[in-house]
């Protein structure tokens, strides 16, 4: 049932199943270009200061103003990839310079590091504590460059790379809570975060220094944080690979596992590895049976590996982007392994997301749901909730079903 | 209605009312002796390493072994404050000993911050990061020294209190991740807590120094933190007492409003001021009815004063601690009010309890509800619930409905 990588050609039985869902890529275009592009363009600008808001009621009416900078970094980033990628529409890449010009002007510190929030006219509240401030900062001022190169996006772009890969091993500094030496794990979203963030910058680092990223993080994840007995990838492990028996080192995250293995397929078909591709897709699927509520359907945000109580009084919720990410690696899945249960599975969470998730009459998607599936807070931005899981995966849900259709 | 704090008779109404509850008083101290104490003591003890193992399934079973000194500090508190109130038995004695001696052993770095948290053999895993691992240790010693008077106790409580007096302006230190200046902010739990320490703490500091912390904690408390158009305290306030259009200056937490007015009731009784109790009397049952979930009834955890979105997805949970508090709050406002409002939310939040919290099957209560009442974790004690407002609860209710009774 593997489809061959080097040529495109598909078993016949897939080509059937796939004339089943022919709409699938007209159904998330439509979705991306006329829902959720819109509501962010309609709603998320700040004329008067600069960058966006994106903390939004449901009918996208502004509820805080302060300005987070993971979130006007991933904005940047959206909407010069659909620039890039889907159109050069006009609109769009003035709202990835409203948001960007804002960034350059109040986001950093005097060190070059990210803040992690600003008040709306661009006064710092909150320090960069976090790492993943600098991450979505590089991976927006890499996408805007391709979109209308210039010399001072490359130079941020370049500069804040550089100053995460300083960082990286230490990245918290001043704000890290443990206590040297006790219990040192090592957790799996940098590493992650850093291969994809190369291959968004490979125009401005060069091939040579993204391919020799690529293979240690391969490793780690699919060699390290991947639990073979059980099936199922951590989120902290010891630095020697041990796995740690206390609440950091027992977490799994579903949507975060599911996630990465869509990176990874992306790498596999980069590097043309069959076999990694089908170990991706097959932790992948094994994630989302550990993960689905059989109860009241959806995926979990949080478990214990043991099965003992999470310490995340969250963990029962269904999430928006653990959904959407699960759509893309389901997409990639079936396409590059013809895999049955990757579309089967495709089915269910699709079903499951455009009954709950999705807002008719307001537009956009609910971020939060609780265990039941109706939303826990109506809100469709927030301080962690952008513009991006949702356009991300829906771009990537068309173009996937696209290929597979032709 | 009001009963003359003096002297302590009753108007007729209220104690024919209170003769249709006569059973309360016999059924918390039940509760207490035959349910609560016993499971801690049968679970909660690391015969290996000293200290207590808090983290417990809904049968008992430790399913974490990591210490937390807040409820390190709590568990010692709670054992030798029984001791001191109810009765001096030798067990509870040893019990409280038993968790000091590994406290006093491995709790504190060089400078005498008490640490986060701990391994179970007693290494640092967390950085003392926050003041109320300090707080909590300091009521564990002081409560121990009553007692079972010892210098060296009384040398741990006071160097304690002293080191908190001395962080307390900028107690996270550099853990604190706010911008210096853009939006500062002073919360209510700190002071709050000290005026309950300094109590607690009083055979040690004298009298003198403890009317003195008394009064401003009262003017922040009531007049800056309580908001009068809308009858409710705000966790959050600009240092001058302005309110902040944020996440964290919208913030209301009804459980923790309702604790603090049973700690300014006490303080009005300490102070003979009626007027202070009416006033406390009235914010708590404002902040019941605010809170309370007309639904599936229940107080919620956290809301936003101006009805946005909170930020925290735990909002809508209910928890063992905020219902612990409002039957303390309640009995106490009914015994000094005799507003028979206070009696009818005792029943309405007992009868919630009693049906929701409790575990018939294996004792002690449910810490974490989901929005419904179901439990959302089954564990008896966490990284936050121990041996500590539960049984602090039901001593409290129980000796305020003797009272009431008398």
């Amino acid at each position: 049932m593997r489809s061959d990588l080097q040529n495109k050609s598909q078993a016949p039985e897939i080509l059937a199943a796939a004339s089943l869902h022919s709409s699938y890529a007209g159904q998330y275009r439509q979705e991306l270009l006329d829902n959720v592009l819109p509501f962010w363009m309609k709603h998320s600008k700040d004329e008067k200061n600069g960058g966006y808001f994106t903390c939004l009621q449901r009918d996208g009416r502004v509820f805080d103003t302060d300005k987070f900078m993971w979130l006007q970094g991933r904005e940047v980033w959206c909407f010069s990839y659909m620039y890039n990628h889907v159109s050069p529409k006009e609109e769009w890449l003035q709202m990835a310079l409203h948001g960007a010009g804002f960034m350059e002007k109040y986001g950093r510190d005097a060190s070059g590091n990210w803040f992690f929030s600003l008040t709306a006219d661009g006064k710092p509240l909150t320090q960069p504590y976090n790492i993943f401030s600098d991450c979505f900062a590089a991976m927006a001022f890499a996408s805007l460059d391709k979109a209308v190169p210039n010399d001072r996006y490359k130079e941020i772009a370049i500069s804040t790379f550089k100053n995460i890969l300083q960082r990286k091993d230490n990245w918290k500094g001043q704000y890290n809570k443990a206590y040297p030496g006790t219990r040192a794990l090592k957790g799996f979203s940098l590493p992650m975060i850093l291969c994809n963030l190369s291959l968004e910058l490979e125009h401005l680092l060069g091939a040579q220094q993204v391919n020799e990223l690529i293979p240690p993080v391969i490793h780690e994840v699919m060699n390290v944080f991947y639990q073979p007995a059980r099936g199922l990838i951590l989120e902290n492990v010891y630095a020697d690979g041990r796995f740690s028996d206390s609440f950091e080192g027992r977490l799994v995250n579903p949507g975060h596992a599911i996630e990465a293995m869509w990176f990874i397929m992306d790498l596999g078909v980069r590097l043309n590895d069959t076999a990694l591709i089908r170990k991706a897709c097959d932790i992948m699927l094994r994630t989302l049976e550990y993960g689905w509520d059989q109860e009241f359907g959806g995926i979990f945000y949080f478990m214990d590996i043991l099965g003992n109580p999470p310490q995340q009084l969250e963990w029962d919720q269904k999430l928006w982007w653990v959904h959407a990410e699960a759509l893309v690696a389901l997409s990639k899945g079936y396409e590059l392994t013809g895999d049955e249960r990757c579309l089967l599975w495709f089915e269910k969470v699709h079903a499951y997301v455009w009954e709950h998730f999705r807002d008719e009459a307001f537009g956009e998607w609910y971020g939060y749901l609780n265990r039941q599936g109706t939303p826990l807070l109506t809100l469709k931005g927030g301080k962690w909730k952008g513009c991006f899981h949702v356009p991300r995966a829906l771009y990537q849900v068309w173009k996937t079903w696209e290929r597979i259709q032709s």
